[in-house]
């Protein structure tokens, strides 16, 4: 059975990743910048991309991959594995344990597996699409419906750049219950738990969000772009914990 | 000798709230508002708080009470407990682990002992002002005292809200090398544990900064107002690594 292969071969990754991020988890790890403007980048992030890519290229080799920090191989394959090692490299720069390393596996433009993994904390989310584990247990959205009542989630507000966006991201988080920032990929991981029940963002990678689509589905959720639409290469990303509610907040920022 | 007695008393309380706030997290704890505009409660914290009084009511019944929850008691005795119950009810209500018990003694104007305690990750940071211990070992700022290696961190950039405050805030974020959001009281345990180098917020209230100044100060950071001078009761704080970082960083805001 192929994919209980790639699912067993995903874990490994996982616990690979794990090992050596814990090796440097608040010691000193100056981060750099790649370029002006761009994301910022640790030897742990290029450590772990490069010691999962190795596993890779052994296991499958004539497998793809895309990687934040080492790019693309064989783009045309079948099956390719799109890597993030570190997800909120900020967070795990000032010691906070609530980044993330997606792992995740596509065949051609289908979403197969995707993994968000929290080393320091030990907690893992396992995505098939139909269904996602939390270290081992089924795992479930909120399910909220009622706008309300809602948690939402967001990074940094300093993502919505034009006035539109401002104002679409200020609508929501009036109308919601409660307003969380920072997270990165942790709060979709929160979202396929239960508690949090809407996240928005902007300028979304592949890498980002490929491990995040299986976690997110498979627990219930509903994640497309701001248009409602499948995620894509624009990187607007809108993910909640019913479609219900994703109705209702579509429907508010659609168009920004 | 007195002083350990109340340190001991102060672990006491700190393992208390633990134990009841791990009952809570991530379990169905619907957050309201006391008020509109207020913080949001939940019954997590009021069971930690009205535990915390009763214990030190019990232990210390002529002493001060200045509690989040349930208000002032005894405002003129020699020594006053201050209790936040849960620094951080959003993140909590998120199921991010990264909110904080905070509990402090304070002798007249005097601020002896402060406890930040996460007790999802069993995380605990005890300063008196002296020192600092993070799970019982000697803890230390980073000691940076270059602007553009800074860490800055921030719950929330929401808070910033007089134009001023905005030009202030942005101008320091721009020249720092990262800005991390979301924390409340973790932001400030990371600053002592050396992974973050400024805090900067406004309007906290006592319960939320009084434990934060023997623990900043316990680990070789500065804690003042905007100007530089004692937090009071205004709110306004920004908590540095270094007497060098602060005063770059006082220069840049003083005024706002």
């Amino acid at each position: 059975m192929q994919n209980k292969d790639f699912l067993d071969f995903s874990v490994k990754l996982a616990d690979l990743s794990g090992k050596i991020i814990r090796k440097y988890f608040r010691h000193e790890v100056f981060a750099e910048y790649k370029e002006a403007e761009s994301p910022i980048v640790t030897i742990a992030d290029k450590e772990v991309e490069a010691a999962l890519r190795e596993a890779i290229e052994k296991r499958y080799p004539d497998h793809g991959i895309n990687g934040e920090e080492y790019g693309i191989k064989a783009p045309d394959a079948e099956y390719k594995w799109v890597l993030d090692p570190i997800d909120g490299t900020i967070a795990f720069t000032c010691g906070k344990p609530i980044f993330g390393t997606l792992i995740s596996l596509m065949r051609k433009d289908k979403y197969l597996i995707g993994i968000i993994d929290q080393p320091i904390l030990k907690e893992r989310w396992i995505g098939t699409g139909g269904e996602t584990l939390f270290n081992g247990a089924r795992t479930k959205t909120s399910g909220i419906t009622d706008i309300k009542k809602a948690r939402l989630a967001t990074t940094t507000a300093a993502m919505f750049k034009s006035e539109s966006q401002k104002k679409s991201f200020q609508a929501l988080s009036d109308c919601v219950h409660v307003t969380t920032f920072g997270g990165d990929c942790y709060n979709y991981a929160l979202l396929a738990g239960g508690t949090i029940d809407i996240v928005i963002e902007r300028t979304l990678k592949l890498h980002d969000y490929a491990a995040l689509i299986p976690v997110i589905e498979g627990a219930g959720g509903i994640i497309t772009d701001w248009n409602g639409k499948p995620v894509n290469s624009n990187g607007d990303v809108v993910a909640c914990a019913s479609k219900e509610l994703h109705n209702i907040v579509i429907e508010k920022i659609s168009g920004a």
